[in-house]
């Protein structure tokens, strides 16, 4: 085990992604904490801001202006879109920077702008940034300088899909994805829609054909398939803290078979630590993941003739966001790819 | 206001259908509760298995064999699937009977004997039952002595495609049903999966391409359709106690457009007091139906072109079950269609 | 049944109390609605804040000036305290006024000030002010003109306590009230501390030793008392949207035992429609009365000798709201104190 | 950090206490886990009956008699009580057990036998068992060949309790500890009260005044008091999966201040790693531990005077009985205290 020790800021450490990065951080074996940065809550220790974090001899919250860059080795950014580029522009360029914003996952400047409704103000980094989702683009992350880490649902989502629609197995234009998700995933800013005597004891369907994580999607599966796609995306609310699970329904394509589908996914995923593609008849769900980078996938005949299910779980904060930053920063450090990240999942 | 005073029996008292049936009917203005009827429970008042039925003077529960069924009118039968027939069997003929098993929802033989894997005791009584999807079926249920309350999933789904699939406006050869569920829909018999401790604070597929509810719905979309028709139904448990949501993909059809949806949906519901065909860009949620007999649909967009979403909820255990049963009672008794069934929505 | 029609105005209507007043006031077979007020949300159609009320033809949200005051004859107020006595004060005084808040509750102008921080703009109006716990002033409130519906702390908690503290049976210095609240307590303003991602899945004390509702329990205790009385009151969040549940511990007086605490409340409570007393060994809990106006009462002998444990169970929205200040309009209008609250409790 | 690796078997695998000890065993540095016992699931493999654990090749499920315990070094038994004092009866001498069931946790077999309802068939165990308390029992434990872990809510009482009676401060002849649960403290056999659609959007107290954690709670209490003492304990089920949070109130003796009470409490966890007294005015929550070792202990002045409140929480299945049960592992084998134990809290 490397005992080198690599010294971290985590900026926008108020929020759920920036404390369960902390949390996890706090943990791994060649990470020191050396900066902790928030805006409205500067000057108060994480612990007023974080009970369960407290007791740990984490340092305080400071305003971003206060941090010594010197000492950095790597950035993790968890700030709200349209906020990150601007800070993340002016870091020196020596340090290497895990973004878990949407500021730059979107390669097209463009459709940014008009789905976030604000101009990018650092498109000269957006040709740097790697897609980090880890499993996939590996040797590229390795090599970053600044990962821009996926949406939590188009992690689940392109888990599922990227190794079929590569394979060719099914039809990319014909895609349905049902998509659930526990509260976490509207964060920390307080909102009647995420009360909990709004969302406790209910369900609902939201952004219906408007979410922001559909161009996401689209990007990833466009680019293997060397067009345009469009796909349906429809998530829905689920009264529970963390964790997301994706119900895929794709048409096969001619002369191929689920088997074929679940070949795939077999190929694309033998050798990685946090995916697990579960037998024949095994349902994954959240909370079998919860806590953990784990992604659980499973392969369903539908009843319609040629038809396919794939379901795709994850907990959104962990391999959704924190837990998959800091895969990414093992990759770009040379770390073992599970260091930090070996708890396992907690159920109940 | 119609003071005619209808003696029940209800049988199944001791299950969440029952007990509910129990609660609506306990206000409704023309009936009497003459008998509870329960195996296990049988002696117990009923406040010792529901307390909070409890202080209204409702009679003990009994065994079906202690019911002098000389001064009963109706019964409503809450059974599980596979007791109902052999006691509904045996019921004098002239008591009209709302059952809420799915013992006569399946009007072939074979196909239910297939999929609740039993034999059919009574299948002289399948040519007699009336399926009772009370604002399709109106005029058979208003004659019937025996009508078969639909499933709660298969409420929910078909009150959503029934008007649309008859206007030819969607392709029934690729209907995608994603359908989510609170707990109360698996019963109250004690099992594993429905446990607080696995069930609470995550999400989780199950009967996945094989749930008994698909082909309840297909029998209604084929009879419709004119020939056997196969569709997606992929049911989700959700930590929630009631309420059910379906979310309906579907293809246009050639020179159809969403607002022909929209209006094959208004044109059947417009007179319906509990179907609401909610405005565009407004999202049904199951809170908004919670307790109540209503059923909320919504109509959207796909991002895909042609295609379309639909989305329907409703209480599982009221519009999904009781109530529903209560308003086939209704039409068979020639009452107000919403007699005892006025109770607005529980939210928050 | 009396078929007179009353027309009513709800002030604050876009909060939890004042929606499970619409509700409520929907189906009650004496009221007409005739104005909805809020301020923030004036001019919006009820249904576009409070979807589950939708599509009963409800008047839309007007700002208070809009009110033409001259058809009202009763004003129900949902306003948060503080700004209830001000628009109360200006109401035309033929107007019986129904106050949810808290700005009449406490007869004490000082304490109030003390305790809610601001001034008391309508001091007058404190002494027409009837406390309206409606089991124990119900011949006041029948003659009063202004109501202040009690906390829903001290609803829960002077239910199970006046009766025992009136026949002297507890002793009064060392009364220990463990009171547990779900969500909604905590108002629709959206606060960190209410989100569901704060709440779920955990359980925190609150306010110890520090919440509004404890002067407000030991002004009726000490009233009894005949000198000032201190007690504990320790409020939990616990994960639920609706329901109060309190724990309260209390010695015995000499000579006394738990029978006569029992027959204390059995005598407070033998007639009045909406309290149940249930017998020994018979445990409350909030599920038996979600959505209910009932309160269930429950005596237990403590391990210590000479100690009692009562408790007490309320839905905080209904008995300890909305559903007592209908009882109290019932009362000062004359009508059966059980109209428009004959709902059952929703269970599951 | 030692490397030494002991071999442990896991007796009663299949339920939460069980399984939540394999969680942790899994990422313990010094475990090698040889053997998982269970009785009815025998013979399947533990990704089965917890999917959560599948995919770190963890043996199957086995029969007890089919262990070979020569290899084995300690034994974690998480079985229900009254079957494990017959199983650890029979095992080698020199295995350590670390029983996690209440058969040792009574001194007084009498005491045993009465709470229980059974006969004792292992009394010449008794005298062995060290109440496994890690805190308060470390020298006992650290020389102890069999441990009994206390029960989960005696765990929390006593953290708080302990030191402040030991100090003299608080009166011992008048606790009232109203104490809160979440549901997985139940256990995960199948029983109606412990269904998501019975506990869940509900609160409700049980065992009063005869829970079996009293007695529990009140021989530790009267060792220190050196006489019989009762205690109020009165348990509440919270619709949670995990945490536990008890409030204790507490009468100061003679010239005692809420101050003393904090200093016998930071005297005693001063150098205790999983302890932690929160400042004044932090209140704790079960968020706060969820998934953890920690215990967090707060201090609260009563409005009552010379009354104080002492609330601690802990997670029920880890610091409640897997996490201490390792604890005392680590003690029992000179290792570090927090080997294995290192996980921080997950929030949200």
């Amino acid at each position: 085990m490397s005992t080198q020790k690599i010294n971290i800021a985590v900026i926008g450490a108020s929020g759920y992604t920036g404390a369960d990065l902390v949390r996890l951080a706090m943990r791994h074996p060649n990470i020191e904490i050396k900066a902790l940065v928030a805006k409205t809550h500067a000057g108060k220790p994480m612990a007023t801001v974080f009970p369960h974090l407290g007791g740990h001899g984490l340092p305080d919250l400071v305003d971003v202006d206060a941090v010594d860059w010197d000492g950095i080795d790597a950035v993790f950014c968890g700030l709200p879109h349209g906020t990150a580029h601007a800070i993340i522009s002016k870091l020196p360029s020596k340090i290497k920077i895990i973004d878990m914003s949407a500021d730059f996952r979107l390669r097209d400047r463009d459709t940014y702008e008009q789905w976030y409704g604000l101009k990018h103000s650092a498109p000269e980094l957006l040709n740097r940034a790697v897609y980090g989702l880890s499993e996939h683009y590996r040797d590229d992350i390795s090599s970053a300088s600044l990962v821009a880490c996926p949406g939590c649902y188009p992690t689940a989502v392109l888990m599922a899909l990227l190794p079929v629609v590569k394979a060719g197995v099914i039809d990319v234009d014909d895609l349905i994805i049902d998509a659930k998700s526990g509260v976490t995933g509207a964060g920390r800013a307080p909102k009647l829609g995420t009360l909990f005597s709004e969302t406790g004891e209910g369900l609902s369907p939201y952004a219906i054909a408007g979410h922001r994580h559909a161009p996401e999607i689209e990007q990833e599966v466009s680019k293997l398939a060397g067009r345009d796609i469009t796909v349906n995306f429809t998530p829905h609310l689920i009264p529970m803290s963390r964790g997301e699970l994706v119900t895929c329904y794709a048409k096969l394509t001619k002369d191929h078979v689920i088997a074929d589908v679940r070949q795939a996914l077999q190929e694309a995923y033998e050798d990685r630590p946090f995916v697990r593609l579960l037998e024949g008849g095994v349902i994954p769900a959240t909370q079998h993941v919860r806590g953990s980078n784990y992604c659980l996938i499973g392969v369903f005949a539908d009843r319609i003739k040629n038809r396919v299910i794939i379901i795709s779980t994850i907990d959104n904060l962990v391999k959704g966001s924190a837990g998959q930053a800091l895969q990414n920063f093992n990759l770009m450090f040379d770390l073992a790819e599970t260091a930090g990240l070996e708890q396992l999942p907690l159920f109940p």
